[in-house]
């Protein structure tokens, strides 16, 4: 395996670990700026995370809200995408070693995420449901769906209650918007899709260990979201911390015991793992270190953008680091594209300064807050602000479009329009290939080795 | 586990496996009639089968095929829907033992369509990839899509050539419209997609075993489909069968040996499996043997309609039988109805009688083939005719204005909008639970013994 891509004389080769919103701004800044950029992504697409909650409560088809990277690429003949993971960094030979062979690299920039963090339990890793990713999101809209099919024909009450209750532990945006987004199809498409089936049985759990929603936003925000919520008939729980799953029950810190199969988890993430850092360049949540140029700590030609990078003590603003979240990403993301042209003609870099530009979460129809440096809104003054945000953040007219007509259907008629249960067929290829790529061992030399 | 459906006064139950074409229509045609009428399907959907090779191609979304039952049914109060397996008929007890309990009938009806059939072949079983159900035709998706993208990073040439080679056997309209739909993805849209890969040596074969493709329609129109196939640059191989798949090749009967790591198998089918009935009632491909109302041979309240049964010497003009199409399965379940009712007002049933509508199968853009009673007609006219008549049976105004944007945005851009490889990650409580069901064994008494 290698990644085929010869070397062009003069240009020096940015390789991106990660096409989320700060590797692809990254990679769309720098082309045409005279460097061979190469983008490895583990999918094949580019997704938006903040709508992935409308995919697992079938509101959305993953497809409105992902992009081809070859397809966003295409007129961009200095950028390459290769699909593939990152393994291995061997920077005094300035090599990345990946499942599809090893990557030289004149700058290598690591902007590759988190996922989830299940702070070490191996009970929940194994049966929570996560839903960082497209391919959790439609696990668990499967799941959500075939429990609820599953409720209307099993055999005992103690069976109907676990797999009714639905438990989401986080009260971050993800939570709060998941948790709405069940409660109204509680309300408006259960009772007309299953006549046969008690609808107060179906309750909704929102546990928080803090004690309150919405962390990152005021404590107006954490009010109302709250009360929104519980308006909608979910029973949210602040200050209650989960121990542990076992049993179809969620097991709380203070004894309280909840029955559930459908047990989701939003509660924290943690930087994606690269192997061969020295592990000084850690901070909190596996993040990487890195200074006001984004260069990962004792670096000079490794960077780290968005989620995966820690910045402390360098943006006056943020002492501590800057909130994980998409406008961190993105600024990096120009950012480092001009300090590295910068850096080419030999002029100084400029320091990272975030930008605040506010922040949003939705809890229901006409019902979600928001605040911007002064103004903080919540109600459908709120809501329609978030439509309009991030309707135009998502890529390609055509998803917009979809996203669009997908949004006035669901208002229109209170319908979720994709409440399939289905899992694709993997093909014995593909799972042999996996099974291959997963035994593979990689060398000191950074050649793999069986 | 049990259906959970109590039994109505003075109502009789029809139970109706499968929610194809024929069990929808009879579901349908029944909603009213003064039964009681249960649905029981594996899929929570109903899907539209003559375009999910689009679904395959990334042309078509899973949903805009597809319909949720309970959606369906949810202002027929008359019809439950249930998602499980039928297993087991017990016909002295009026029993059908299903995945989710046994339930009782008043009349059963078979309703289950057909499977891939592999001949025996376990090689081929295991290792091509089908395309009868949505699961098989995303999961072609996936695996084309992902063998493209290792194509551009294997190591040996070898590899490459089986990764870029895609070999259709069998035939058919589904192979002729498959061969036709990867024909112009390569054409149209890997070339931007992959500058780097050398689109020719991509190839397309269609391997049928007969000298001819389209065996239902006239010769005519196989010639002409071959012909529009060849000059789309696919390899249309007449008269070849396949005997075998091993290490990445396909043997042919002549020795030949096509290396492929994309083997699409659309060569034939058998009816469903349902266990307990006697040997004597299977016809060929494991069809049920009906009369010309739709009994099943010897018994006088169990019924098959549609590809999961043949109607032998019944119909004048179709003494073999008929062909395995929805038209059949339509009428049959639209007669079934009616029949029903007479019988039940005790009034003689009336006989089936295949009224042939016509058949078509497209190739490309502007390119169908298409014939009625007496008229043929090949080229764009037929594939005018082919969009109207499927754009109208698909279920759903949604899905209709769905499936028309999509194919006029495919048509003036050329592009397939749906080129992401996603599988939906399965829940351990989803896991457990189908290991639990596929272990229980079913007893003589029709109730399941762990």
């Amino acid at each position: 395996m290698s990644v085929n891509i010869a070397r062009e004389n003069g240009k020096k080769r940015v390789v991106i670990v990660g096409g989320g919103f700060g590797g692809l701004k990254l990679a769309n800044e720098l082309s045409g700026a005279g460097f061979q950029v190469i983008l490895l992504d583990k999918n094949n697409y580019h997704q938006f995370p903040p709508l992935i909650y409308q995919v697992a409560s079938a509101g959305l088809e993953p497809s409105s809200i992902s992009f081809p990277f070859r397809k966003i690429f295409s007129k961009k003949k200095d950028v390459y995408f290769r699909m593939g993971e990152a393994r291995l960094v061997y920077p005094e030979k300035n090599i990345l070693q990946t499942s599809i062979g090893k990557i030289e690299y004149d700058y290598l920039v690591l902007a590759a995420g988190t996922t989830s963090n299940f702070f070490g339990n191996k009970h929940i890793e194994e049966e929570a449901i996560p839903m960082k990713t497209l391919s959790e999101a439609m696990g668990l809209r499967n799941a959500l769906l075939s429990n609820f099919e599953r409720s209307v024909t099993c055999a005992t009450e103690q069976e109907r209650r676990e797999l009714l209750n639905v438990v989401i532990v986080g009260g971050g945006a993800t939570g709060v918007e998941i948790a709405g987004a069940l409660a109204e199809m509680k309300r408006y498409v259960l009772p007309k899709d299953y006549p046969d089936m008690d609808n107060n049985l179906l309750h909704i759990y929102l546990l928080e260990a803090t004690d309150r929603l919405l962390a990152g936003m005021s404590s107006e925000s954490s009010v109302k979201s709250a009360e929104f919520l519980r308006s909608m008939g979910v029973k949210v729980c602040l200050g209650k911390k989960v121990l542990d799953y076992q049993d179809h029950k969620v097991i709380l810190e203070d004894g309280t015991e909840i029955p559930t199969r459908t047990f989701i988890w939003v509660s924290g993430v943690c930087a994606n793992a690269i192997g061969n850092l020295p592990d000084s360049v850690y901070g909190r949540g596996r993040r990487l270190k890195v200074d006001a140029y984004n260069h990962v700590e004792g670096f000079s030609n490794i960077f780290s953008i968005g989620d995966q990078c820690i910045m402390l003590g360098a943006d006056p603003d943020y002492p501590n680091g800057h909130p994980q979240l998409a406008q961190v990403a993105i600024q990096q993301g120009k950012l480092l594209a001009d300090n590295l042209l910068r850096k080419e003609k030999g002029q100084a870099m400029k320091p990272f300064r975030y930008r605040n530009l506010g922040s949003m979460a939705t809890v229901g129809r006409n019902k979600a807050v928001a605040e911007f440096s002064k103004v903080k809104t919540q109600g459908w003054i709120a809501w329609l602000l978030w439509l309009v945000v991030h309707l135009r953040s998502i890529l390609g007219v055509r998803n917009k479009i979809n996203v669009l007509m997908n949004w006035m259907w669901s208002y229109l008629t209170y319908d979720r329009s994709f409440r399939l249960i289905i899992y694709a067929r993997k093909a014995k290829e593909v799972i042999d290939r996996e099974k291959r790529e997963a035994e593979v061992h990689w060398g000191e030399e950074g050649a793999p080795q069986r």
